[in-house]
Formats: C-alpha cells, structure tokens, sequence
C-alpha cells in the first residue's frame, strides 16, 4: 500500500449499481436518479455536513459519514460531477453546485480537457486538470500534505482509476431499494471487484448496505 | 447532546460482559482474562497503533479502531486502568502501561483518591484528579481544546459515568468467543441501556460484534 491513500468515500450506488441517472443537468445533478433517496441514510447522521436541524444519529452511518473528511487531503473528481456543462466553458461564472462554502475544505481537481483557471470557495480550491488518471493522482498527492486522497467520483472517474489500477480502499453504500435503470454505472455487481480486493459487506439498521473493499 | 461528546471507545468485553479477570497484576493487566483475544479484532487492522507489521485490514474493523482517536481532546480513565497498585502511591516510578510513547496523544485524567504530581511522556501527560465524575469531566473538557472527551475504561469506571448519565456515545465490541466468567463488568446484557440509548448492533466479519450507543 502507497503511504498516501487513495479512497473512494461515501460514493452511493443503487442495487443496479449507478451513481447518477441519465440526462444530468442545473436542476438534475444526478439526472433522473434522486439523490435525497440515495442519500437518506447519510443525511439522517449527526455528521451530515449539510443538516439544518440538530440531532441526528450516531450509529454505524455516522461513522461512515464522519469518516469522508477523515485525513483526506485533497480530492479528485470527474467534470460531471462539477458541472453540468459539457465541451469548452462558455464562461467562468459556474462555480460548482456548492454553493459559498463547499463541503470539501481541500484542493479539489477537475478533470477536463478544457482549460480554466484556479478559484477559490472558503477553504476549497478548485484546479482544472487534464493528463491520464496517474498524473492526475500524483498532482493530487503533492497538494493533499501527506495525507490520502479521495477519489470523489462520478461513477465513470472511479471506474477509469480502477482501470489504472490506482485505487486502494473503497466505501461504496448500495441502497437495496433504489433502482435507477440506466446512467452512470460504477458495475454491474460488487463482485466484480472481489479478484483485487477484499471486502466486508455490512448491511446498516438502515437499510443501506456498506461495501468496505481494500486491495489485495 | 453537548457541544464536547463524552465518548466510550473500542472498549471491549466478552460475552458475559466483563472488560478484565480478576487478579490484576504487574504481569497480568487483564488479571485472568486474555487481552491477546479480546483485542483479536483491533489487532488485525492497518490503524492498530501497535502494528509492528505492514498491512492489516481495512474494512470495518479499521475504521471503528482508526476512530478511537477521532476528534479526541482528552481522555479519563480509572487508577486500575493505569496501574496494578492500589491505595497510596508507593513511588511515582510506575508511570502506566504504555512506554515512553502512550497511545493517548493528549492529556489523560486518572482518577485516583491518592494525589501524585503530573507528568509527561511523549505527547501525553497524565494527571491524577480526585472528584466526583461530574467534577472529572469538567476538567477534561477544560483540558480538551473543544474536541470531546474519551472515556477510557475500566468497566468499573465506565458504569460510574453511566450511572451518573454523563456518557454520550458508546462504541463496546463484544467478542462472542471470549468467556472472562468474573472480574470488572460492564453490564449483564448490552439491552440494559436500550431504554437511555439508541443502539446499532454491527456484527463484523471478523466475528467481534460491535455495538453503537447514542443518547436518546
């Protein structure tokens, strides 16, 4: 195992196994899927970075939940998952779904073909980044100070660094009772990923059932 | 829930309940009852602090012992947790368990009716506090820069927290193998604190069983 990590965290998948549905766009961004299903089980936990309300539980979810920002230094993701926008940027106006202060706090990567200054939200920069998915980690890994990189997705981007082969630990939550038929597909079962890493599948109370994979 | 959790950690108890034997001694910090397999779990994962060996595992297991040190700012803990000896201090040789460098990594309250001066070792200096526990934990939250709270055992002092109703979360792995029969117990049944408690019984595929409590 490298000193530095890279992890998928908290990436959510249906039974069928998508991330994100078809026809993403400003209103949709995980396209036809609806993410306040996928994401009922992270949102119900006292560590959800978004709650309004307090309270919240602090069972096995929470643990899971808590544990996206733990010794991350840096994230990486795919273009979709930034925006909705595909092709070269009209202009620089769209910032990510975010809002003023995103839930990252590290340098994030965005990987594009297409050119585009650095900016700062808060605590978080983004950096458009372009180069096959080794120099992208290794770029990510210089800024993340020693510590472990989360692979952020979308479902495509975790699929292209398991290709490479670069990707350590993943913590994929599947949700038994949401089908989403077509999309973005991160496989077509778990098992698949079975012949390089080990796996402890543990069903919450729930309902999601966490799939803690890490290299052989 | 307050603003600093006073949290139970990757304690562990048999399946009769009990943390240690009886018949504590220098040699024998378990008194009769085997650390070796009631730590079994912890052991075999890459966050155990006292690998000595690369790898481990790094599903379920890894992350409730990479927990343990999560957001603490402080721990409190028993005088048997610390030393074998009991009344006045003979001498202030003993200076715990651990070695030149504690698994702490913060200050470390131990409560004792028996006065003894601070010291430091590495990054964790232990102090020696009288009081009743609600007394004990101010100082600890004083001491923990925001962060919360570790209770850190034995059972003895852990049911003394509980009884007090001061204990927010608690994480106790129950290792079904292990049959300690008498010494420092913690409950008779995990059901004991479902009326106080919500729980998540996580069953792992190592076998330990871990259970989650949060305040109601």
């Amino acid at each position: 195992m490298p000193h530095q990590l890279l992890r998928v965290q908290n990436f959510n998948v249906s039974s069928d196994g998508f991330g994100a549905g078809e026809h993403q766009s400003l209103e949709r961004p995980f396209g036809h899927a609806d993410p306040g299903q996928m994401f009922a089980w992270a949102g119900a936990t006292a560590s959800w970075p978004n709650r309004t309300d307090p309270g919240g539980s602090r069972g096995l979810d929470d643990y899971l939940t808590r544990d996206f920002a733990n010794n991350i230094g840096a994230e990486i993701m795919g273009r979709n998952k930034f925006s909705p926008h595909r092709g070269p940027w009209q202009d620089h106006e769209w910032r990510g779904w975010w809002g003023d202060e995103p839930p990252f706090h590290t340098p994030v990567f965005v990987m594009t073909h297409h050119e585009r200054p650095s900016f700062t939200l808060s605590d978080t920069t983004f950096h458009f980044v372009g180069g096959d998915p080794a120099d992208v980690l290794e770029q990510a890994r210089e800024a993340a100070g020693g510590k472990d990189v989360r692979l952020g997705g979308g479902a495509a981007t975790v699929r292209e660094f398991l290709d490479a082969d670069l990707v350590d630990t993943l913590h994929v939550a599947v949700s038994p009772d949401v089908v989403i038929g077509s999309g973005s597909r991160l496989w077509e079962s778990p098992e698949e990923l079975f012949d390089r890493f080990h796996c402890d599948v543990v069903p919450s109370p729930s309902g999601v059932v966490h799939h803690l994979f890490w290299r052989k």
